[in-house]
């Protein structure tokens, strides 16, 4: 087995997960990920934990909807049993849910329609709770899927995956660290990015009162992913314009150059140069669709290119995303619901040239460089 | 998708485990069954039942179990956690169980050792009864592995597995009914085989008060593999010679040719062509692996060749089958117990020449005819 394999198993177990003697663990592996499933059970043998492995194939995922759907007439949506007592019973009698996506077909379930994967979303909420209410943490093992769907060749891709996971995350916390005290000191951020024959950014945002997370991909950080390596809050009273040049996909629809306009905290103007449809169909999902839900800073340097995964591409280094939609908890004050959507999606800028961010005032990063940085100019 | 693939699993969850709208279904996949498993997923999706997928896959129980080991100082034998809590809260809100083998390599767990098999097996026995608890059916694949077990082509295995699985098993349990009253109402079965430059068979047993399992491969009629198309009982008082002509194997080593003397109903000699010591670890396992637990007769005529997988060859037509050790509930009468030992193991007879079989003095099978069946010979 590659080497690089057992390190990101043990990653996963002991600093992700922090999984320790007699914790019970629900691993779901996805079709493909077998080996980095074979290194993860191999681990928790070691450490003492039990192991219950799920089959987190979207083929299986999809002909259980599929059949479903055949149940009913013509276009009807199936109904589905609310909160299956063996999903439940299963995650709340967890300690742990290690999720290793990857499988053969990025796109295996794209025939299920979005009715269907509705009611079957809605149907599980209580499921969903419980597995939330686990130390969970989601991580990819790469898959010749997952390299196609970043235009990667496979050898190519396995070397971008562990640059980005296989990271020292106690240096990377205590350098998120800073990032994350300027936000909770603050009370406004300014970010603002200027290009040649695109709009431009200039958007301030309130941030008063919310606590950031440093995301360094281990529970104890309130992070559930693995890679991770961002900053984020939950911003309010948006102003100003946004333009998103990294492009990424909503609902299986390419979508690129988004332009937002903000005013009070709302989205009152939009453009993308491709999928405006898909872009459109998320803001008017809800009121909250229409707002700021997270502010996120990339300062992940061993991801160096968008791969069309938001596991990777909002994590990596001289980027910034905003998602409409809903806010994380950890960032309210204690008993304070912050903006509620259904939605939740990221739009990333690359900060890396000629852009700066403004805390209060203050220049915190400028042209990807942080203060704290050599080379970083007031 | 291969038609049979669909019948297969159209049987599994129809006749076999008699899916019902609402029923919580767990499936378990081995490694290279992803294509039952998908059909199996849409048949539950069609029947309006729950499905929860677990990943049944060997590689990843020995990289359990070997980081288990690796937990201990040398030779020891790891500690397990009893009845881990997350696989008791499944299997006991579970309403069936399916299990679909396969896999990539049938030795796949040959370096796990003995000791830390039996000390994992021993954490486990409510999770297991949990599982026994639920309407379980074990099937398998058609995988590679399983050919090459069976010194098989690919596609000639697949032939092989869809003749054994996908029959008429209404007409065939009606038939096996037959089988079922004759053992139901005697009291002593004698079975004879007459081979050139071998050891005849001459034993005989009581099977007075003891009910047969017409085992149709349907939890309706206490059966739960699939193939199935076997009449089993739990023989007593056995007196007798038995010879096995069909290789088989106990815990990896081949066994062949085994020779059983039997006294009083215990086994008093033994010998084997080659494995006699593993045959001998059999018999010395405790009081109860040295008598008869099962008496069962062959009569799935769609398994024509023995294939070194026990699912099948203790079904196919013209054999019979004699196991030590542990009887099974279904044949005894209520509250009573039957033969009580920590193992079963199967050993088979070509009886499809030169052999009888009687029941109470009557012929009932010669040379693998019935006695309703065309042919037959008193």
């Amino acid at each position: 087995m590659d080497e690089r394999v057992r390190e990101h198993a043990e990653l996963l177990v002991d600093w992700s997960a922090r999984v320790e003697v007699g914790d019970d663990v629900v691993v779901s592996v996805a079709e493909d990920a077998h080996e980095l499933g074979v290194a993860v059970a191999e681990t928790l043998g070691e450490r003492g934990a039990t192991v219950t492995t799920l089959y987190g194939a979207d083929e299986i995922a999809r002909a259980h909807l599929k059949g479903a759907e055949a149940r009913v007439e013509g276009d009807d949506t199936p109904a589905f049993d609310d909160d299956p007592a063996v999903d439940r019973a299963l995650f709340e009698a967890a300690d742990v849910y290690l999720r290793i996506g990857g499988g053969r077909n990025t796109t295996a379930t794209a025939d299920v329609s979005g009715g269907t994967r509705q009611a079957y979303a809605k149907a599980r909420k209580g499921v969903r709770e419980a597995r939330m209410d686990t130390d969970w943490v989601s991580t990819v093992h790469p898959t010749r899927s997952l390299a196609q769907q970043a235009g990667m060749a496979y050898e190519e891709y396995q070397e971008f995956v562990y640059d980005a996971v296989l990271r020292d995350w106690e240096a990377l916390a205590d350098e998120m660290a800073r990032m994350k005290a300027l936000l909770d000191d603050g009370d406004e951020v300014r970010i603002v990015t200027e290009r040649d024959a695109a709009p431009d950014t200039d958007v301030t945002m309130s941030i008063a009162g919310r606590t950031a997370v440093n995301s360094a991909a281990s529970v104890a950080y309130d992070s559930h992913n693995l890679p991770s390596g961002e900053v984020f809050t939950a911003p309010h009273d948006t102003e100003g314009e946004a333009f998103f040049d990294v492009p990424m996909t909503i609902d299986a629809t390419r979508v690129r150059g988004v332009h937002l306009v903000f005013e009070g905290g709302e989205v009152v103007d939009f453009a993308a140069d491709t999928g405006e449809d898909a872009l459109a169909d998320v803001l008017d999902t809800d009121a909250g669709a229409r707002r700021l839900g997270e502010l996120g800073i990339g300062m992940n340097r061993g991801i160096d290119r968008f791969t069309d995964s938001i596991l990777f591409d909002e994590k990596m280094g001289d980027t910034v995303h905003m998602a409409v939609g809903r806010a994380y908890d950890a960032c309210l004050p204690e008993g304070e619901s912050g903006n509620d959507s259904a939605v939740h999606v990221d739009m990333i800028s690359d900060v890396s040239e000629r852009s700066r961010m403004e805390v209060d005032g203050d220049v915190v990063q400028r042209n990807g460089t942080f203060r704290w940085e050599d080379g970083f100019e007031e």
